[in-house]
């Protein structure tokens, strides 16, 4: 119950031990057709949609590089450790990051975006993390501030790695010129695939931007005619995505989305019941990752590791300075009501045998009631 | 039968089927160990080696980007493709490439790269393709070079993606600084990886230069502290190259190279009695990569497609002006006296099948030779 990488069905597991084959011939071919097509779809994008061999990180470093220039203006909101790092790939690109201050367990809003505008001329992008992961925040606004960059026809770089599949992201609706996703999250594959999306706007920004070899876009597009990679994909996990975006589009994006907020909810509530509160206040909280501050008294890194060892179930503490203040657990992919009740069951279990003093169930009622009602 | 990716064993195929695991527990912890420790002894080397998610092609960018800065000399023999390829990633980080011109079928050599040395000053590196997968051509003067670039001290950069494993690269003995590797060649395991190793020298130019995010080998050193990686690593990968160099150190090097070598002489052998020369002269010639021409009046295309869909065996022709001149086969990874036969017997047939004037078994009766003689 990590927040990521999560669960893998059996069905995507299998789908790695096809045989290996060349990346420059027919089997190749149809199997790059059919991740495009799904990616599209699960996307929402009538754009162009890469899968790079390298992990989110990667892909957010690919986002940057393709489009910051030495000296090049971008805001970017920092609210927790992976927007601090899209921060730190824009600053090693020679970037100017114009930071915007948000408060812990906050997102930055539309208005705070507008108002940077307005501060600074000539800012060339937006760059965003959609969904937080160390702190358990989603950027609610992200429609709005979509609205703001296209009517001031500024890029918008949107880093969903740990959300997209798992909650509403119409890439193209929503004006994302350059939307970054990996493999092992939401979309329930293994870890060392990212895609990444990209606007009939961006493209024209693309080619105008000093890029590095190995995550130059234009190479992927020229490449994408022949259906093929620019250099060796890890086939393995490419058909591994294959399989997982099968399941995703078997279940339909508005039914994924209502099952990981349907889970989310039971988290919160459980939560709350155990005293447990979420990091994030309630507008802003995420239904992928769930970040829950720990009680006063209460040893985090013991409850991760009886739940660990005595119950089975894997959760994490925070990152950075929120490392010992938090527990996060992965509300992604595969998420059904076992793993939500096992999880809570365990937490709960966890916390007693931990001394903290409250009532076997008080959590799990909640989750039930929550499942019931639904 | 590829020059990449090759045949992966099933118990390499297998271990990709271990459950998903945090990348930040203690499961991987020991995951990480044992790939190091196994990759120091297939590396030869005391230095540092790391596994990085990106194809050989981002290993190599890994390298070029840590040490070259705008502006900063390096020699680049370009004798094929693949070393073409190096030669950009230099210029895209806005490096000087001082390039050594080598015939086709050729290799560069010491006393090339000394005369090179001789007419530019203030050169920082040399960045050699040790063995050039267009051409089937190895640097057999590369402990020479070495010896050049130690004594003038000068930081030797090697792009071993298909060799290492396969052939004889003893990286501290050689004076190589840094070695990259990718997963898919003589490693036989899927591709996906890169491998890199850094010699203490490296590291005071590696610590002067500004590196990219993803790729930055520092953090890769620093994480290496905790046997963790800086970003999600592909764990279902991890485990197969876990796999993959266990079976490799089974085996042996010394063994393992005598095995390719024997196959390649097959091949060699084999190929010149069907009148498809060698396209590397003798002493260029690699064990991991064999390239032959194709004879006056036959389509590599059609032998190639009746090699396919005849007789299941695949290989392929040429990149860019080679793509109607040569055959290429991997003879990497898990080559033995059986794929050597099969392809050398599917060749011949249907060399026959597409016109050509040949005996059945010539080469055939080559291969036994060379295998009945060791």
């Amino acid at each position: 119950m990590l927040p990521g990488p999560t669960n893998v069905p059996d069905r995507v597991m299998r789908a790695m031990m096809k045989p290996m084959i060349s990346h420059r011939g027919p089997e190749f071919h149809a199997l790059y057709e059919s991740l495009t097509d799904r990616l599209k779809q699960v996307f929402q994008t009538k754009g162009d949609v890469f899968v790079l061999t390298s992990s989110g990180t990667g892909g957010a470093e690919c986002a940057v590089s393709n489009v910051i220039n030495p000296g090049d203006r971008v805001i970017v909101p920092v609210f927790g450790t992976f927007s601090g790092r899209l921060k730190e790939k824009i600053l090693r690109r020679g970037g100017e990051a114009i930071e915007i201050p948000v408060k812990e367990g906050e997102a930055p809003t539309a208005e705070q975006v507008e108002e940077a505008l307005n501060k600074k001329r000539d800012v060339k992008a937006i760059a965003l993390v959609y969904n937080e992961t160390s702190t358990g925040v989603t950027v609610r606004d992200l429609p709005k501030i979509g609205g703001i960059s296209r009517k001031r026809d500024i890029l918008l770089i949107v880093d969903a790695v740990s959300i997209l599949g798992g909650d509403y992201l119409p890439v193209d609706e929503w004006g994302v010129d350059i939307c970054v996703t990996g493999s092992q999250k939401c979309l329930s594959c293994p870890p060392g695939l990212a895609m990444i999306s990209v606007s009939e706007r961006a493209w024209k920004i693309i080619e105008e931007t000093s890029r590095p070899y190995y995550f130059d876009l234009t190479l992927f597009r020229e490449f994408s005619e022949r259906r093929e990679t620019p250099a060796t994909p890890a086939v393995p996990l490419f058909y591994a995505l294959e399989e997982a975006l099968k399941m995703v589009l078997e279940e339909g994006l508005e039914e994924r989305f209502r099952r990981h907020a349907t889970c989310a909810k039971a988290f919160y509530r459980a939560g709350e019941a155990l005293g447990l509160t979420s990091l994030a206040k309630e507008e802003h909280r995420s239904n992928t990752v769930i970040a829950l501050n720990v009680p006063a008294g209460v040893d985090n890194a013991e409850v991760i590791r009886i739940m660990r060892e005595s119950y089975g179930v894997v959760i994490e503490g925070g990152i950075g300075k929120l490392k010992k203040s938090i527990f996060r657990i992965g509300c992604m992919g595969m998420i059904s009501e076992a793993e939500t009740s096992v999880t809570v069951g365990a937490l709960e279990s966890a916390l007693i045998d931990a001394g903290y003093s409250v009532k076997m169930g008080t959590g799990m009622e909640k989750v039930w009631q929550v499942f019931r009602s639904q």
